[in-house]
């Protein structure tokens, strides 16, 4: 059973990112490190005692959809309403909608642990707090004042309507319409699909963020406008009215995260009201509602990521607490009378979970600081705020694709680790790797996120942003060379660094040069390369001038076992693309 | 829908193995190269057309355990009869008994094809492979006389019962008791786990082999006797009499491959017959089953490997199929006015497909090259003989744990080429994803491949046998490094094989210098190692001299964007595990 690793949760999050130095020198106002440890106490229970137990019921019988219903799986419901009332729903959000305004990292590392319990159930609230930012930096006032306070308190749930069949990574091809009806609302026509918690039983009502064109709207992304659709009106009172035009007219049969129902929704078919057209408000100004969607996805983007951790740890945990009691072998060096040893003692196992126990941690180091200069970003002022907010961006398109892979290698790897029973359902860790799989895909794919990264981030500051970073690892690894106890990491870093180098002078001069095709070719190992020295180094800077000799030795694994990669990764970004287009002629046209 | 790649099978069965000059030199007796090609062709055609459509409904129904009885899904025994008509479970079985007496090389391009089609099928006949091998080798006339040409034919099935619930990977752990009955006969008590098509409706009789102790037999692996046990009785005029005393009493819950049954077999539980005990009768020499067992099982782990190839070649088409259909966002250096461009257009997904098609021709090759050298060390004699055993024996460990590794990951990249789609199990990528699951897993997992490969492979005839091979792959690199159009690939392969080299003295001195720990704490990434050398230089091979721009420009591919990982495997074998037991101690103990 999940145990939340608070331990390593708190380590990461005051010494790999600058959380505790700030806290001391009151950065975060009057939040302190002790409120810090509480909350994710409290999270962590919660997470381990209340959302885990309710994983394998989700699972097995998932939200089942019926005459336009959504029924979630036995307790959850429940669960969600305990969930809102400890508060957890609106841990990030304003104070001023009864929120509770704790830094994004503190919420970073609670969505974390919820996802280690069940991603089914941790996916809908993330959903919610997108749409309380999109609300908070864009809605009207009237808007803010009605719908506000209850998703920040959890009464209603917000949704992301952006796919259509014909448009998933390309929003170009939207087809959605909104037409306007003169008295500032619009009626919206369309077929969303992949919407998650579209439709469910956890709330009265539920409001859909939907992406739509106006009628003489121009082509393209720029001719895309975000509109509010309540599932149900809400009248002057706060009560609930009558109901909108929209509903789920179907549910998706998915690998995984069976709890979470994923709807196709329809918009305007003439099924609730007199007259046809879902009623809709729009977000922001008409035409740029991509910009208000950029708000919610890059936090949803960083969001997912944590669902990668989330499934790497519990996957790690489960891994490790079946090597400890299964017995088979007797390992090398083990006494000859003492009947078979626990596989964890069998060297090869021992490799595969330090493996998953290393990746888990990188991933971990990269999201906790994408969501600490987040906060920097909102604190700060001036070049200061802007230098942070480029970290950010530099940081989440690694922070999700990174760590959603590592969710799906090291679910993986537990699985394998149980040998025969892995595949047997009843153990979870089949589960594990069925959850996983989506990470990878939704809230853009992960090749998407790579050429975000080589085309969008590294032109940052004109390619200022990604030095500074740079130079701050090698800062980094100078301070692991000197450290001891060590091993070979400060010497595996700094190849690892030369290896980031030459691959980002690379990106730079293709880019420079127009050759866009290779760095496209080479986006998705660049992503790879650039995450596994940021993972390595950030961890080993936490390592100087803070005891945890844990810690330290699964710095140097991941260097002297992991960190080696970035030498092949290099050369897939420098000199792969040559013989991609000769292949892919020959063996890839139709 | 999946369509057999025969020219892609033939041409690596011809010209990466050395096939064809055999065929030419009358090595295979009358064997001619079109009857070759005919087989392949047949074998591709029941596969795509009468396999493959019923995959999905396997995958849906799944097996079903009632009362004691399986019953397979809709249409499935109807296939299995199917099959045998066309007298496919006969291929390489021996002429005296029904069989066709094909080269295995021949029945392992077949098999891969049939897993393309469907695991969950295929995986049943290669048991009775196994069973039809074990009898031919090691049972007395009057048994091969009995139950030989039926399983030959199909009309019975064979199973292979070894794992118990403490008795997986260590079958030093063994249980299941066997008692003389002194007429010749014994009789079997115990439980057996994990049991494929241990019961079902495909035919009127199961032929289980089963591993058991006899009383007073040593402790430990040299105890264990193989028995043969009949579901039925077979009567003296070839007909089925009463029923023995095993029965299935329950069927996991799987991850994947649904249509195949996995049972828990009960032998000696009174439920059927007057005296306890299931009767059986020995095969080879009683406390030698495991000798017999390794018969069987050595050809079964290339057949799963088969399943690894299999899978990912169809994952592949999947994708590639998909890709060339779904337009998303336009290409760089499309035209402006054509709309999206098909995905496959993109350069990020260029890459993902030819990683796939790359990964999968390289397990083909050396599974392929594994079943050459089981086919020349049975025709050929004295030192040639032994030399291609040890090839063989070789092979075995990186066909299985290499193939089937290769098999996760290109299905994993498959259902990530269809974005949400590939999550929603209608496509199929999906399932493909949890059918591939299970090969790293059964026939012994990888982690115990690969120290099969290090602690037993490698010392074989001295260690010759390695230096050897080595020294062969070292010829194909320099005529790679002579031939034109394939790039990087001689320098690369180069590099590549100084990285064997070095992980190869590595683990010689480590084993001779008693450092068992440290060989084991390699051994995975050894066998990784090993096999891209051989999965690229064997490739490389089959280049020159065979016009095929194609297959250059993959292997061109696989050198230049694949093969730089052994640099990584080098590090992680020869400096990783010195990181290993400290973090181990701090991190993974109870």
């Amino acid at each position: 059973m999940y145990r939340a690793p608070v331990d390593e949760i708190a380590f990461t999050l005051k010494h790999v990112t600058g959380f505790a130095a700030d806290l001391d020198a009151g950065r975060f106002g009057d939040l302190s490190e002790d409120l810090v440890d509480a909350i994710i106490g409290e999270a962590g229970r919660f997470a381990a005692e209340e959302i885990a137990p309710l994983a394998k019921v989700g699972d097995e019988k998932g939200a089942v959809l019926k005459d336009g219903t959504v029924t979630t799986p036995p307790g959850w419901a429940d669960l969600y309403r305990r969930w809102c009332e400890g508060g957890w729903n609106g841990l990030a959000a304003p104070e001023e909608f009864g929120g509770q305004g704790l830094p994004t990292l503190l919420s970073v590392a609670a969505i974390e642990m919820w996802n280690s319990g069940s991603m089914a159930f941790a996916i809908g609230p993330t959903l919610t707090v997108g749409a309380i930012e999109a609300l908070e930096k864009h809605a009207t006032p009237e808007l803010q004042k009605t719908y506000l306070e209850k998703l920040v308190s959890g009464e209603w749930m917000g949704t992301m309507n952006l796919t259509e069949p014909q448009a998933g990574s390309d929003l170009n091809a939207l087809k959605a319409r909104a037409e306007p009806v003169g008295d500032g609302t619009y009626r919206i026509f369309g077929q969303k699909i992949f919407i998650t918690y579209g439709e469910h039983d956890f709330t009265d009502n539920i409001v859909h963020l939907v992406l739509a064109r106006l009628p003489d709207a121009p082509a393209g992304t720029k001719g895309i406008s975000l509109f509010l659709v309540p599932k149900f009106f809400v009248n002057d009172d706060g009560s609930l009215g009558a109901r909108n035009d929209v509903f789920c007219a179907s549910m998706e049969h998915k690998l995984g995260i069976h709890a979470s129902p994923t709807c196709t929704m329809i918009y305007g078919d003439g099924k609730f009201g007199d007259t046809p057209g879902a009623v809709g408000w729009l977000i922001g100004e008409e035409n740029r509602g991509l910009a208000c969607m950029f708000t919610m996805m890059n936090n949803a983007r960083l969001a997912v990521g944590m669902q990668g951790v989330g499934i790497a740890e519990a996957a790690t945990q489960k891994a490790i607490a079946y090597a400890q009691e299964r017995r088979q072998g007797r390992a090398a060096g083990a006494p000859k009378d003492g009947g078979m040893s626990p596989i964890v003692e069998h060297p090869d196992i021992k490799r595969t979970l330090l493996t998953m126990k290393a990746e888990t941690q990188m991933a971990r180091a990269i999201t906790y600081a994408c969501a600490y200069a987040i906060d920097r970003a909102r604190l700060d002022e001036g070049e200061e705020a802007t230098a942070w907010q480029a970290r950010a961006d530099i940081l989440t398109p690694m922070a999700k694709a990174f760590s959603t892979d590592v969710g799906v290698e090291v679910a993986s790897l537990g699985l394998q680790v149980h040998g025969g029973m892995g595949y047997v359902e009843e153990t979870g860790a089949a589960a594990l790797y069925r959850d996983a799989r989506i990470a990878p895909i939704y809230e853009g794919t992960n090749g998407i996120q790579a050429i975000d990264l080589v085309m969008r981030k590294l032109p940052l500051q004109g390619g200022e942003a990604v030095v500074r970073l740079i130079g701050e690892l090698r800062v980094d690894q100078k301070s692991v060379a000197e450290a001891s106890g060590l091993g070979a990491t400060g010497a595996k870093l700094a190849n690892a660094l030369d290896d980031l180098g030459a691959a980002t002078d690379f990106m730079a001069g293709a880019l420079a040069e127009g050759r866009v095709n290779e760095a496209l070719a080479g986006a998705t190992p660049y992503l790879r390369l650039f995450s596994l020295v940021i993972g390595v180094a950030f961890n080993a800077r936490a390592v100087a001038g803070n005891e945890n000799p844990g810690h330290a030795a699964l710095v140097r694994f991941m260097a002297e076992n992991l960190l080696g990669e970035t030498g092949a990764l290099r050369q897939r970004v420098t000199e792969g693309a040559g013989s991609l287009d000769a292949a892919a002629d020959a063996l890839l046209s139709a």
